[in-house]
């Protein structure tokens, strides 16, 4: 957690009351909610009211992905289908399968190429030919595992077109490239606190006024009745802190990580020959390097390289512990083996050149000690 | 916020791993977690593994409520009544209100007495004739209103002679009479931190192993796969923090606040003759005092007895704004006039005698001009 998040927290945790109580305290929260909120909105391009404040990144995608679901269906019984990309994080696939199982959704699966690059293409296919039937499609801004920016221009215009609503998860991309809600074109845009060195458990949904949204945590009516719950007031606080640091640096921190990440690519490659490196070249986040290294298990190497102090990490953290090759890699046509056998190092606004000399110093000999430990 | 918890916010904020995440900083942050779940369980009578963390109460309120509902409808087809208390929380009551609007529920209500205390009798009677119809019964500990102490033991003992699975939210129970999740033989049990001194934002839902629960939030698969969502590893040791500190000290609160709340209640009485204590006389709430004005609107003294520096609340927070009489009060069979002439004082861990004088020096003008605005 950035310290000045940290400090916004702490101030705030200062103001006692409940931001939805009539009393003077209580005013006082509602008045730190309501300038986060504008804050938040001055840094993501879009009206203060379109400022839904959640509990994180996976609520923030179970809202809109199911809460969109039920207001189109609700609205008009045909639509039914929900549009997904096969490389969404778990809180939007998870929920969207969810919907077909349980509610009676269709899902539609928007394939990805080699690079996990969505096939705007086939999304337009599907929307010609039953536009009227699509409560939502959702496909995110920037992949987390590969690192892939994805089309989210054309894909709105195809949902401006279609008169479909567009949800995207954005969590990787803010901080990282450019986004600005209102341009985007989006109808719906998950943001979450603790990728950008805020609190984890603060997130919000960025969403059109004029969408029909069924609630998923009814109750106090808070946040225009689209999300109920006590708001987390020096949480969301901290949040708007951490995201207007990310979104004020993130010029220049794109320029430092894109030429610090070329570099590491570039020496573990030339350490390493075996090692490929998976996703896209040029439409990539600047913080996102991932490999394979045929012949070796991605956990080996993980926790060789651990041990000499290095972070990386397989998958998506969320599964960690799950043996399960990547769905990621799977989509983008890798065998259970190559995916299986990937690592990903991920950089941000804390990572030094030194960081890269100590990981292509310690590289070669985990990826030794870990084929020889697979070939056992 | 309490001191202590707000301290173990900043130091655990220094662990920056993901709960999930394989290295070791990762693990450092698990740690923490799994130390907070067994304070948690330590002090709330239950095993770790009975301990979900959630985004706070509503978020445990709606997954306890819709997530038993589905689980138990989709196990058996013909359990689609949930049985739900007049003086729930809107977190319980719009969720299954909702159940009942969108998803086939019928929901049976349970009345209460003119003290707002729950009728196991009715709950009987209604088990009695369709237990094998019902997916679940939802009834607060502790009525957050009027502080009326509910039958848990009692509807507990019905719950388990007939099969049917128990909600409590214990919100307000918690920190203020003891409670013990095992020995109470409920089935799931809300907590919230924001009540206890603790962060907004964090909570639990204590729910027996076996109990089959649809998640609400769907992803990452974290909290038994009840629950996804990163863990808020500050947010849940904070708490687990503030839970310690208010379970080891209710026993001593509780006393004193019983003298203090004795002491408010008759001299309320005395400055203000038509005051009419509202609620429970013995199963109360020790730091409830909860009263009606005839003749006067709550919003007016509330607002009167704010510029004299004196925090009251009308109905609960959440709906504050919202110009409608409180549920609770018109259940209890109070009419629409008596229930909005209402007021609540809280006492709490801060509250002193000196807060009792300056409210009842206070009063009685605030309550004749009041009456005064009221008469115009």
């Amino acid at each position: 957690m950035l310290p000045a998040a940290l400090d916004a927290y702490v101030t705030a945790a200062g103001h006692l009351g409940n931001a939805s109580a009539l009393h003077a305290h209580g005013r006082g929260a509602r008045r730190l909610v309501e300038e986060a909120r504008e804050s938040v909105a001055a840094d993501l391009g879009c009206r203060p009211s379109e400022v839904i404040f959640t509990g994180g990144g996976t609520e923030s995608d179970n809202l809109a992905v199911k809460g969109m679901f039920w207001g189109r269906r609700d609205a008009d019984p045909r639509r039914r289908r929900v549009i997904v990309s096969e490389i969404e994080h778990h809180a939007v696939l998870d929920a969207a399968d969810w919907l077909g199982r349980h509610e009676g959704a269709v899902i539609d699966r928007l394939p990805v190429d080699g690079r996990g690059r969505i096939n705007a293409d086939v999304l337009a296919g599907i929307l010609r030919e039953s536009a009227d039937e699509v409560a939502l499609i959702t496909a995110m801004w920037a992949n987390n595992e590969v690192g892939t920016l994805q089309p989210i221009s054309e894909m709105s215009a195809l949902s401006a077109e279609y008169g479909v609503p567009l949800h995207t998860d954005a969590i990787q991309a803010i901080g990282q490239v450019p986004v600005d809600f209102t341009a985007s074109g989006a109808t719906a845009l998950t943001v979450t606190g603790h990728k950008l060195g805020g609190p984890a458990g603060v997130g919000a949904l960025l969403l059109g006024r004029d969408v029909p949204v069924t609630p998923i945590l009814h109750g106090g009516g808070q946040e225009r009745d689209v999300r109920s719950g006590t708001l987390d007031v020096p949480g969301i606080v901290a949040f708007a802190t951490a995201l207007h640091i990310a979104v004020t640096e993130q010029d220049a921190l794109a320029r430092r990580l894109t030429v610090l990440r070329d570099d590491l690519i570039a020496r573990v490659r030339e350490a390493v020959p075996c090692a490929v490196l998976n996703g896209c070249t040029e439409a990539r986040l600047p913080g996102n390097a991932h490999f394979s290294f045929p012949g070796c298990e991605g956990d080996a190497i993980l926790m060789l390289l651990d041990a000499a102090g290095i972070q990386a990490a397989t998958g998506s953290a969320c599964n960690a512990g799950v043996a399960q090759p990547s769905h990621v890699l799977l989509a983008m046509g890798a065998t259970g083996d190559t995916a299986s056998s990937t690592l990903r190092f991920s950089l941000g606004h804390t990572s030094t050149a030194e960081d890269v000399d100590a990981l292509v110093a310690a590289l070669p000999t985990a990826v030794e000690r870990a084929r020889a430990a697979a070939a056992t």
